[in-house]
């Protein structure tokens, strides 16, 4: 087996940077990152497209392959290091987790990604109060169905934490860069407190990562 | 068990409901489809809310329970139908699968979804050339990354049609639907050409359902 440490293509504001972190410490699979500066655009120039087609962090490099998409690597590793599962045995729990997840990965995160508030600025000469309603606009769309979903537990899909945690404490972080109001998430912040008291998530934060203090 | 079918609420024209006819067909399940009329605004309905708070289509009730998220829905498909596999067994194709199926339904879908392009309408008072420059700006972003990426083989991830096929066949119909050109993509059409006379697909297909012949 390919014991060369998994090399992560990596942005510390990246929300989907931010979910492997979190995946991979959980594992507690030791991995290097390579961090890739999207605001200087080297996500875009041929270098990086070589390893990742699609420009995007994350993307993880295992054994002479490249992963591309957060929740495939996610996927990918929660095959290959089993313990702990990051998605409930039980079917139905299972559909409920990734549906969260889903939720968030799907239909938060991509609107508000930052390729696409670009376009809304620089081709759509979309004003930054305007911008700011939009990102808001999605986050609070998906917030307001996650809350009403919460069941009580500790974490999004029970009593561990697990994929939608994952995607969840990034989603809030990200949330909280474009000012948007989380007063009516109760359930969710006493989630993202309990995720954050937990080492895998509080050493995967961005501003944990040496890239944060250079801003 | 519960014999009773599952109950899809679907909308024919919606991508994602496409994605899970494709693969209840492909498990050979059957189904009641449950028509949700997006464009009276009917999901947004206390009634359908209260099916799936999300307001979103597709949704699949099985055993009491609702599932959203079309990816979620056919993960649990996949786990209560095994057969056919709708994911290669080998970790590493597994997740370039699954990059695949989630650059289509992370990158590319959700920010031309209809409430998107509605708020671009509405609230941003954005004309209907920038509209459709938008739609096509992301659809050629993911299917250029998707085109450099097929194998030769005859499907997306291999020998059998699967998630990614699942999930590029309805954005090839969602793209000629926006008159995006696909010329650049003579692969991707090869595949999809292959997946469609497949009576899987061709009977998911959006133009075959009754809602597609009132309109």
């Amino acid at each position: 087996m390919d014991t060369s440490p998994l090399r992560l293509h990596d942005y510390w504001r990246s929300s989907a940077s931010f979910r492997v972190r979190i995946a991979l410490n959980l594992k507690g699979v030791p991995y290097q990152s390579v961090p890739v500066d999207l605001l200087s655009g080297a996500q875009r120039r041929p270098a990086y497209r070589g390893i990742n087609p699609q420009g995007l962090v994350p993307a993880l490099e295992v054994a002479g392959a490249t992963i591309g998409q957060s929740l495939a690597i996610i996927d990918w590793l929660d095959h290959a290091y089993p313990q702990p599962p990051l998605l409930p045995a039980d079917p139905l729990e299972r559909a409920r987790a990734m549906s969260s997840a889903l939720l968030i990965a799907c239909d938060i995160h991509p609107i508000n990604n930052l390729r696409v508030l670009r376009w809304l600025k620089d081709d759509l000469r979309v004003g930054e109060a305007e911008r700011l309603r939009w990102v808001a606009h999605w986050i609070d769309a998906g917030l307001a169905v996650l809350e009403s979903q919460t069941g009580g537990g500790p974490f999004l899909a029970g009593d561990l934490p697990g994929l939608p945690d994952i995607c969840l404490v990034p989603q809030l972080y990200n949330a909280r860069r474009w000012d948007v109001c989380l007063d009516f998430y109760p359930a969710l912040l006493a989630i993202e407190a309990r995720c954050l008291a937990i080492p895998a998530f509080a050493e995967a934060h961005p501003d944990r990562l040496p890239d944060a203090a250079i801003l």
